[in-house]
């Protein structure tokens, strides 16, 4: 069956079957507006949209990991803040042909990772359009003080949460065709299987957002646009240079080999340079016992005078990430 | 000069030049999210998505009017749950080759109504794609319980703020090419400026929405969809009979009548079924004087036994409305 056929009202009460209500809801969809508890006074709020074709290929991708996908890196910036996901809104732009089975895998897989967050779904909106396109934004709280990007200071420790680099080597693995867009099964994709699913369906690590809040993280962001380019906005926000050790890189560079391999490309290129894991970078002070599953990473180092806050990588300045507008 | 010849953050540092902070923005645009104050302790939120050839047309509205109406439909969500908008966030999907003057011109006209309801537009996302879209999430406060569709009680009054059916008029001048879609001079449009204007970027009654909510309105919704679907949707969440009266219709009719003569269109059926003007449509207690704008259009009855909720003009069922994915 295809979107035509039915109409608006019939859709969303076949997605709200598939979405949490969540816990903090205190009206729920079907008025103008729902209301969300905020007992804490204040709420955070981010928003992302993702485009068929341009974050996402309907060829490489099964539905329900494109809506996974669309969840996933709203509750990472949530996280990425030490803050909970309390409600998510989604609106939808669907081509008239597009089948309904497949929307509500898509729409399961965004209702799922809501529910394993604890984030009610509590709006939305349809048109329709000539491209797929998803718009969420996600609302959350955070217990203390939310942890900033402009915190960062000399001494600190920079660690890491989740992977770094297996979006990006997923995303080649697929572009050159070395892996096909309908390759599911793990067996068959061996050593290739994690970067892959992470580039389909990233799973950041959302727990170790508010545990680096708990453990008084002086600055943290999510790596959406690449180690270096995320580090580099550290830098500048927090008017520090962040000291990257690619030798504390090895397990990254370690798991990307098998796709290094098949590529042809360095495998610490993708660590420093791939987005879209949506790892938690945080600057620690510096006696602070890392939470798990933070590693380290780097330090942060002061500015010299006259110099310019930047990323420096085994203390020679590194620089690159992606702009959504040009292409290569 | 087009979008991508820009990087995201200059455009993205343009856009900010044009936009309100807001008075309840903690933390604004530039982090991983923004932190919007609720001290009384809970949200309303709402979100809409337009599509260009969809929702506005790049040949009917000026960039100005496009980023005003999705202002306005969201602002009007937040003002008919009885609130006021303390935030917004903007995810716009921009052709590459736009001109990025426009785009400009468009975020100013989002700015200002933003700044006119005292709301920050507080984070947004940009993506490339081949169609204009424009995805807003607001977030609003109510000082008191916010006013649901579901409040509506027989002997109530029905009373709208704001005109009906101007949008669906003017849309029907533009489609049949009556006005010309560059055609802005109020002067040389005469008695269709209004429905044309109203299309092109409404302004819905805001301050009607609180207004109605301190004088005790049981029940309220925003005319997005037309009169008839709209008070279908109260009548349905509220288990009542709505019952319209054609004769207190007239001042829309009235002004509807240089359209409805060009057009040969019943002026009285855009009052009806029209969408998109944004008024508010409250259904009050009997004994109330109504709060400024507000005027009667009929009366909140019960459902006779073995009947259902309706909608009901000079005691005659009427039904009919929108449906985004189907085409007429």
């Amino acid at each position: 069956m295809r979107i035509r056929e039915l109409d608006e009202t019939q859709l969303i009460e076949s997605f709200q079957r598939l979405l949490p209500s969540g816990g903090r809801t205190v009206v729920g969809p079907g008025d103008d507006c729902a209301m969300v508890a905020a007992p804490e006074g204040a709420f955070l709020v981010t928003t992302d949209v993702l485009v068929s074709g341009e974050h996402f290929r309907l060829d490489w991708s099964a539905p329900d990991e494109i809506g996974a996908r669309a969840a996933a890196q709203n509750l990472a910036d949530i996280a990425a803040m030490g803050g909970r996901t309390s409600s998510l809104v989604v609106s939808l732009v669907l081509p008239r042909d597009l089948d309904v089975d497949w929307l509500l895998a898509l729409v399961a897989g965004f209702g799922e990772r809501a529910r394993a967050a604890g984030a009610g779904v509590v709006g939305g909106d349809l048109a329709a359009g000539e491209q797929l396109t998803i718009a969420v934004t996600a609302h959350g709280w955070a217990s203390a003080a939310p942890v900033l990007r402009t915190g960062a200071r000399p001494g600190d420790t920079l660690a890491v949460a989740g992977t770094l680099g297996r979006s990006g080597a997923g995303l080649e693995l697929l572009g050159r065709g070395l892996v096909a867009g309908s390759e599911h099964d793990p067996t068959v994709l061996g050593g290739l299987s994690e970067a892959i699913q992470v580039y389909r369906a990233p799973v950041p690590p959302l727990e170790a957002g508010p545990a680096a809040a708990a453990h008084g993280a002086h600055a943290m962001l999510d790596v959406s646009d690449g180690l270096v380019i995320d580090a580099g906005r550290m830098a500048r926000a927090s008017a520090v240079v962040v000291e990257l050790d690619s030798s504390l890189l090895g397990p990254d560079v370690w798991a990307l080999e098998p796709a290094a391999r098949l590529c042809g490309h360095p495998a610490l290129d993708w660590a420093l340079f791939g987005g879209e894991d949506h790892a938690m970078l945080a600057a620690f002070p510096p006696a602070v016992v890392l939470p798990q599953p933070f590693r380290p990473i780097g330090v942060i180092g002061a500015v010299e005078p006259a110099a310019a806050p930047r990323v420096r990588l085994d203390g020679r300045e590194v620089s690159g990430g992606w702009d959504h507008f040009r292409r290569s």
